[in-house]
């Protein structure tokens, strides 16, 4: 058989794996991996000691107590998720919300449940994006999405975040410059992470959620434009209730005219083992997402889903909500008051954070003279002071009219320790002040 | 707000999304739900009565009694899956094959846990399929597959199947005449279930393993054309051992040359609510297979995977699977038996059907004036006599320069009980019978 193989004959890949490059966070994990006594400041990844272990054990002992419901369970389901939990997703939505189901305007059968949120953001950029479409994500934004849109071949515009989240009047700008260059009818998608982003930790305020929504309502006149709203992070407000989505502000909406796909995830506010997430499609949506997720998986894993159905139906799930919220904002005080320790007099004007009231990150903004990305000075010094981080040039999408920053740089409080936290944002301010040659 | 609604407006799909059609087990499904009292022999789903429930009990206590091993349990594990359950995969397929992993020719490095073997199916195709390009399936073959490759834009061009699976001499054929037509560069991947196929039963014969190779092989000269061996039923083979698997002919093949991607599942030899399935790659494809799996959920449930693992290691997966042989046997021979006492006598000659000797498939050919179409007279009229099929049109790809039968149905075994399949079957012949107009 040897004589017949043909050693060096390569496989010819796709235009879309062509596409599809390396993650920066690939490279993260690895270095990681390579230096295991580095503090990482870079993972976005969840507080290990809070995993609810003990009770997932419970959880699973009483759901297959029963062998006959137990079997059910071990089955397949349907491809859009277990029927319960939809409803009880949809009831969920809307109490976040502060409305009842009524009011909110939905139905189960717009509740699409999938293999953690991500895959959601994967089949609806599927189901509408074609090879130079336009979608427009915020400047930064979260970048395993932009990963998502360049196998798509979607060309990425951006729109300025500043501490209020995504700002109005770019957005508007943006859509009538394109407009004005007659390629609305190429723009399919607005994504924004509106709570706790991922990577500058800032809330889109309560005033500019229906402004944004009219903005993308109002050059929706031809053809209709997903607001993509990505909500990952909600559930993990510190304190009190955060703004109400901006799902919400369509919730009067006539059927057929809603705009807002609303995704949220069990993977951040319960665990990520189960990988579970799931999202509220405008109706014209549903059954096109579904079919191609028959393509992928014809429906996420039976078992998690009913284990996150029993821990919703329990009471674990909010009970482990709020024990959450009040762990991240111990890590989150932790690390902005070690940030003020630290780096509070460092080049006053020039070195700014942002302030999050939930999630896990925080956006560090240095002066433009220190080179934060990866072939930078500051990265290689953070990893000799045993500190990693994920330089903020990996969060800008590949908008052709933006030159992307070199002085920002993502830190999360998600994976870290208490002890670990200060320790790691000494570390970083050290190699800060060593590379600094002003 | 409602004012500036537009409820008129449309998405606009993409074209990934208008080449994804309704798949026809929709259709079955909504059918059987329709009709509780109907015996169901069209859905492949597996047997319910023997379905893991208190073992998995066991096994998840035992995982998470240790409440800090439980935790990374439930935490994010990496894309491409579970070292130590890549490598529990890798031994087990040197040991299907009778080989030691030394033998077998490959590292766990390529192996590719996926979400089911679905996922790995989607992610091969999307890694090397451009729209245009030929995919060469059985005739017929696995109608979701099919559908995969509508969305990718395929050209599917199809090769005859016999009792012994797909026909080799029709294969060289079909990659001479594409080699004629100058096309031969367009052919990315030729796809078979080689054991216990669905929708036949059927099984490549031994003898015919190298040579498919060995012709796939041939027309890789210039690019390598992957040869995607499906083996999602291999373990349910009744008795004795089945013959080895395709890629076990290259064990000895050079690093850089091998074909055969390797697929299998723990949906149908354990269970599916887990939807954990795996592969063997060849080591080129590993890395961007990783990376598109990183867009759509960066790896499968950990928790699913630290399960099954655990099912491996304990040997419940190997009892399992032999408790599920016995249990499909016995099933195929009580289908097998009513057919022949039920159809037996009917048109010999023209109404015959499979001799699986593994799987959940059963496959009927009735006489060519018989049409078993979704709109043809039988189908209605099994319904109600009170049993569904699958008409066997559904499992013919497009290929443009053929026909498609309309006299075959595909039958399944897995989910209906011993008591109902020889009733099916008897409803079924019934059904038959009434609508014989000859």
């Amino acid at each position: 058989m040897n004589s017949e193989a043909h050693p060096s004959v390569p496989f010819v890949l796709s235009t879309r794996a062509g596409r599809t490059a390396d993650q920066p966070i690939g490279f993260l994990i690895a270095t990681a991996f390579a230096n295991p006594h580095i503090i990482s400041l870079a993972a976005g990844l969840v507080d290990y000691e809070t995993l609810p272990s003990p009770e997932t054990r419970e959880l699973m002992t009483e759901l297959l107590t029963d062998d006959a419901v137990g079997r059910a369970r071990l089955n397949y389901g349907t491809t859009l998720g277990l029927p319960g939990l939809r409803a009880a997703l949809l009831q969920h939505f809307a109490k976040l919300d502060g409305q009842t189901v009524g009011e909110f305007g939905a139905s189960a059968e717009q509740i699409v449940i999938t293999n953690g949120s991500q895959q959601l953001l994967a089949l609806l950029t599927e189901a509408l994006v074609d090879p130079g479409d336009i979608v427009i994500t915020g400047w930064p934004s979260y970048f395993v999405y932009t990963g998502v849109l360049m196998t798509a071949g979607a060309e990425v515009r951006c729109v300025d975040m500043d501490e209020d989240g995504m700002v109005p009047e770019k957005l508007e700008k943006l859509l009538a410059d394109i407009q004005s260059a007659g390629q609305l009818h190429r723009v399919k998608i607005v994504y924004i992470v509106d709570y706790h982003d991922n990577p500058t930790g800032t809330t889109l305020s309560e005033a500019r959620r229906p402004v944004i929504l009219r903005i993308v309502q109002k050059y929706s006149a031809n053809h209709r434009i997903l607001l993509l709203e990505d909500a990952a992070y909600r559930e993990l407000t510190f304190e009190g209730e955060p703004p109400r989505s901006i799902r919400r502000y369509e919730s009067n909406a006539e059927a057929g005219s809603h705009q807002v796909a609303l995704l949220q995830t069990f993977s951040k506010p319960f665990a990520p083992g189960f990988k579970v997430g799931y999202g509220l499609l405008p109706r014209e949506l549903v059954e096109k997402v579904g079919l191609l997720k028959d393509n992928l998986d014809f429906g996420t894993a039976n078992m998690s889903q009913h284990l996150v159905f029993r821990a919703m139906t329990s009471g674990l799930y909010d009970r482990h909500v709020q024990v959450l919220r009040r762990r991240y904002h111990e890590k989150a005080k932790c690390m902005l008051t070690a940030l003020n320790q630290h780096l509070g007099d460092f080049c006053a004007g020039e070195t700014h954070w942002t302030q999050p009231h939930g999630g896990l990150y925080v956006w560090l903004t240095l002066p433009e003279y220190i080179d934060t990305t990866r072939t930078g000075p500051l990265f290689e010094q953070a990893i000799r002071e045993g500190v990693l981080y994920v330089p903020g040039s990996y969060c800008y999408g590949p908008d052709p009219v933006r030159r992307i920053p070199r002085n920002t740089i993502r830190l999360s409080f998600g994976t870290a320790t208490l002890e670990h936290i200060p320790q790691g944002i000494e570390r970083l301010a050290k190699a800060i002040r060593k590379v600094d040659r002003r």
